[in-house]
């Protein structure tokens, strides 16, 4: 992205652009509480597993915030316990806005974990400690998806040309990007590249944040509708894909935005490598599957309306389901940054993790 | 669609409802000259490969009537070989509007064929004859159409729920639909079936033209996005494909709006039968394969922007590819007017050719 980034943090607010209104209009919303950040995440003004991760620590640290200030209100002396309790709740709240990454419960948990380590410390130092925490997790958030593109980047040779679905880039986390940040990569060292971005229905991730990150970095890029992904990759125009991820369960299945599960079929079909780009932080040991992956089901106005306009007949039914499961089996990858993981299996997955990623 | 048909011939005009602005508009564009026609086929004011047909068989009338009176106006007698001349002429450029569908130039051919066939007749009589055959070539295709609906509901059994893409339904054919058509008929021998509507970018026909008709026949159905239908696939949601058909190479690979070939992938990978329904005349056997059939590049602004709204960063490339091939062996039969091809391949379609499909 070059310039600043999409999640400002301002000590006692936090500024988010306004996805939603993207390319059209660069506009950012100020959230001075959790619920404010909550609402983003829910509304999508603020998209993309790490940068919901990112977003939700610096929610945790006005939730704190707001907590400490309500003893002040209240005239009553500050009570640790109480404190976490209100805490937990707020985190509770944070991570029910949306199911399926895991980024989200992982920082919510994170800036809790970090909270009962610093239980002792006075309310000013706690809300210090828990404020450099959610910088950290945006700050590492950046570094983890260097590494990715360090790693991804010897996947991608000259002269390739690369399909990438929905936005796994700078916008969708707290800088530089998961897949994007692979392609950014490739291209900075020199690489002739070449990106095909799905749209990406109904939220159009891939026509409006994609291109419009593309295009500020200079890399060539073209947007096709969903539907000619199969077509390009038939006809030779694609030499690998590459995905983001919302989480990864412990047999190596990737959960992602719809439309994913497509593209690893098709490109199993077409002899085209499969990657997925995945931050150790959204692999979760704990879900055995993909099958057991609770997928979003949003609204139906996505569908149904653009920007108000109505694309359908009234009283119209839809299904829109906003993520799919890609079993372990149709990836030929997974790049994280630790390294690569090759046929990811439930094996392959256990040592990975089993040596904490390294 | 029970009421009017969306192509109504009037004598001296052609009627054509502008399925640009369904289904928030029913209105109706008037054609007093093939070049109307031509121009209502390039910007998909009348789309769908048989809907085209027609529509071409009575700029063919509007051409011959608009020749004739050209020998009147200038005061020379009628010369049939400079009508027919002018009439080839005016078929060739109808021809060019979109070069994927058969059915456009078979439509022209066919009255051409006629033309010839009654060059000794007097300009009035030929007029006459030529109206009766556009008209013929109009009815027709209802009957096929039922044909194919026939043949196709012995595939769909109670309680299936069925994925379709684009629009092969009334608004696409005369009346009644090739695709759309097998729905209907399994739906009005009382079956209790689900259309699962691909919304199909980036035109949309599923969720404006699809979603329009069936909601209008009663037949319950949900809009998805195009990135959607292989989780329902995946999920066990979907019984069966059916698509309709712009073009059928002689090895039985079928040419289908862009996003098909993905769909009979997905369906291969899912184990769920995959079917396209044709009308014969949508069989070109002078194309031995799919990769010979020239695929439409549409305009930029199809992706770029909706009804005004731009949906990408300005200056953006695109592909922007129509159709896409589906090659006979993701095919589990095609449905025609005269019985169910099977596994269709080289061999079976030169034999049912030669029976003339009976």
């Amino acid at each position: 992205m070059g310039g600043a980034s999409h999640i400002q943090w301002e000590g006692n607010l936090l500024k988010l652009l306004d996805q939603r209104f993207l390319p059209e209009k660069e506009d950012y919303l100020e959230c001075h509480t959790h619920l404010d950040v909550q609402h983003c995440i829910r509304d999508m003004i603020v998209r993309g597993a790490p940068a919901i991760g990112v977003a939700a620590g610096f929610a945790m640290v006005l939730a704190a915030r707001f907590i400490i200030q309500s003893f002040h209100g209240k005239n009553t002396a500050f009570s640790w316990l109480d404190f976490e309790t209100q805490l937990i709740e707020a985190g509770d709240s944070l991570k029910n806005t949306r199911p399926t990454a895991v980024n989200l419960s992982w920082a919510v948990d994170r800036m809790l974990i970090k909270s009962l380590a610093i239980k002792d410390k006075s309310p000013e130092r706690l809300l210090e400690e828990m404020e450099q925490e959610a910088k950290n997790i945006f700050d590492e958030d950046i570094e983890v998806n260097k590494k990715i593109g360090e790693w991804g980047s010897t996947l991608i040779h000259d002269n390739f040309t690369i399909l990438t679905h929905c936005n796994a880039g700078a916008l969708a986390t707290a800088g530089y990007g998961t897949a994007l940040g692979v392609i950014k990569s490739a291209f900075y060292q020199g690489k002739n590249i070449t990106v095909y971005a799905d749209e990406t229905r109904p939220f159009l991730q891939g026509s409006r944040l994609t291109a419009y990150e593309l295009q500020k970095e200079g890399i060539p890029v073209f947007v096709i509708v969903d539907g000619a992904a199969g077509y390009h990759l038939n006809k030779g125009d694609i030499n690998c894909i590459i995905v983001g991820a919302d989480r990864v369960a412990a047999n190596g299945d990737v959960a992602n935005k719809i439309g994913t599960y497509t593209l690893a079929v098709l490109a199993k079909e077409n002899n085209v490598p499969f990657y997925a780009a995945v931050p150790f932080s959204t692999i979760d040991m704990s879900i055995g599957c993909g099958k057991e992956i609770i997928v979003e089901e949003r609204d139906s106005q996505e569908i149904t309306h653009l920007k108000g306009i109505p694309l359908t007949p009234r009283g119209v039914k839809v299904k829109n389901p906003s993520f799919d499961i890609t079993p372990s089996n149709l990836i030929t990858a997974l790049i994280t940054e630790y390294g690569i993981i090759y046929n990811p299996n439930e094996k392959k997955m256990q040592q990975f993790v089993e040596k904490g990623g390294g």
